[in-house]
């Protein structure tokens, strides 16, 4: 056993059969001796206020990525065109303390990709060639998954980053791009 | 002069006006004497790949924010029912750092109001009282304003978060909100 930690940051703690997926992870970590760390480890006690148990559970998430080693991020977009924002909060919360990030998605499509699609197709380039959408917004076009602040900060610590389109039922469920990713992870952890 | 330098992480990086929104809160900043850090402060080199420039992008903002002392993000919600990833990520950057964080949103409602609207309303309790998505997927219920990680890691450390309605079209422009929770960030370092 390395002894490595690796948290696995990502939105599978909304599924409702979250406690087997994430098992199925452990294990496959468990496979190339590292040991898994999720947001589920613990159970949060009941208090006064939901905001409370809100908070409680910010903690106890903070507490297991300060034990961690390394992380890997599920990227998946979330209810929308971009990776779950609490997932987010927690790759960056990982970069900064330099650990080794990786990150992953289910869907093939690139950030570019999706945005286009969320207008619909109506994007064009302005005066100073910049891709916009008809609100405005910038389209940010770096051949990434999603906004480059994600990509990047992995990137540029030596992690890496794999996408791969899986059956939409099971989005958030496949595990065949986590897979590809641990084994990446794992050659460069171990 | 303080020189405290507040790093200003939110989605206006995208608007077509964005140097003007920039400039603007760096003056409202430095009427509190405080020194606003912003996405944009350094012109990126061109680089041969798109992919290239992101990393770029990536590593000038993660210096920007290594020499900041605390960060104000803009969580309101951005092509969607969340906050930005690459603002969420710098939150968590920023918060890993253990640096004051502040957040807010220019969109009153909650979190848990914004995703119910995003399932049509249909949400409903399952056995155990968690409420879901017509998907599976939990709704996060914590009487915050995005996922409780981003409002845990700012108000465990002493941080604020505000939220308020300003009118659609000036979504990302409004300074109303910014400028309650710039008072109560300079009161927090000052």
């Amino acid at each position: 056993m390395s002894g490595i930690r690796v948290y696995l940051a990502g939105p599978e703690v909304f599924l409702p059969d979250c406690a087997q997926v994430q098992q199925a992870k452990r294990d496959m970590c468990a496979e190339y001796g590292l040991i898994a760390v999720v947001p589920g480890d613990a159970d949060v006690a009941d208090f006064p206020t939901p905001h409370e148990k809100g908070l409680a559970i910010s903690a106890r998430d903070e507490t297991l990525m300060d034990g961690s080693d390394a992380v890997i991020a599920n990227l998946t977009p979330f209810r929308g065109v971009g990776a779950d924002p609490g997932t987010c909060y927690e790759l960056g919360y990982m970069t900064a303390q330099g650990k080794p990030a990786f990150g992953y998605s289910n869907l093939g499509q690139d950030h570019r990709g999706r945005i286009a699609d969320y207008y619909g197709g109506r994007v064009q380039a302005d005066q100073m060639g910049q891709l916009r959408g008809e609100d405005g917004l910038a389209v940010e076009d770096f051949h990434m998954i999603d906004n480059l602040m994600l990509q990047g900060g992995i990137e540029r610590r030596g992690g890496a980053v794999v996408s791969g389109d899986v059956p939409k039922r099971s989005r958030f469920t496949d595990l065949t791009v986590f897979a590809q990713i641990l084994k990446i992870a794992a050659k460069k952890l171990l």
